[in-house]
């Protein structure tokens, strides 16, 4: 079969739109996973700023526990949406060279602030403010495995 | 008793670091109360975001009833961030002059997370994605109540 130069030169525009979809789409889906790990640590953030305004007086405390339960629900939803090995936003690559630590650091996360959440539901801030330094290991893991912030 | 010229001076500048250190600390309070409010609205957000991002399959939806919850607890934080009569941030006067209405849209807003939230406890985001539509009711009243993004 014999190609006029003009199907020739609409097959090569077909390679050429289907390589760029093929590769505009796997750019979406690493964006993703980055935009969706993102907002949960943004969400932990929010709840870790109003538990400490609440501690430092600077907002009612009347929702602590709503607050401390919202952070260890969250907490529990992180280690899986980093579980893609997908570099991007401030993470490290050391959050995967080092997998088997953040990990465990994750998991000591989700158990501290649980304990903080189970706390504040029966004592409110008097009874878990006391556990919020040892509870949110927040920089620890920040300084291994986030990039600076500028 | 005769004040040297150096004691009224030291006189004057304490007067005038005290008025300093009142007008602070009353703008930081009100700083706080919009501060305390954003931080609640941007979880929201952020959890919204992350459900949305499940419906369109670019996020895996194995927390979705987990950021459903999130959603309502914060829901029923935000009427109460809002109580304090102090403008700023996005919120138009009109929360205020208007606070039978915006509270009762608060209200709404807690009744259908908290069903969306049960609803996705039970079934996952089968059976909750349907009603997401009309349990996310932010679109209304931030075209009411919200200064609009630039």
């Amino acid at each position: 079969m014999r190609h006029s130069k003009n199907a020739i030169s609409r097959i090569s525009l077909l390679v050429l739109l289907t390589g760029m979809a093929v590769m505009t789409t796997s750019r979406a889906d690493d964006e993703d996973v980055v935009d969706y790990r993102q907002h949960i640590m943004k969400t932990m953030g929010e709840q870790v700023a109003m538990l400490g305004m609440m501690i430092e007086n600077r907002a009612p405390a009347a929702d602590f526990a709503k607050h401390a339960e919202v952070l260890a629900l969250t907490a529990s939803t992180a280690k899986f949406a980093f579980e893609s090995e997908i570099e991007g936003g401030a993470a490290k690559p050391e959050v995967w060279s080092a997998w088997e630590d953040f990990a465990k650091r994750m998991d000591a996360l989700v158990a501290s602030t649980a304990d903080l959440a189970k706390t504040a539901k029966a004592g409110g801030m008097v009874a878990a403010g006391p556990k919020m330094r040892t509870a949110l290991t927040c920089k620890g893991c920040h300084d291994t495995y986030r990039v600076p912030k500028k």
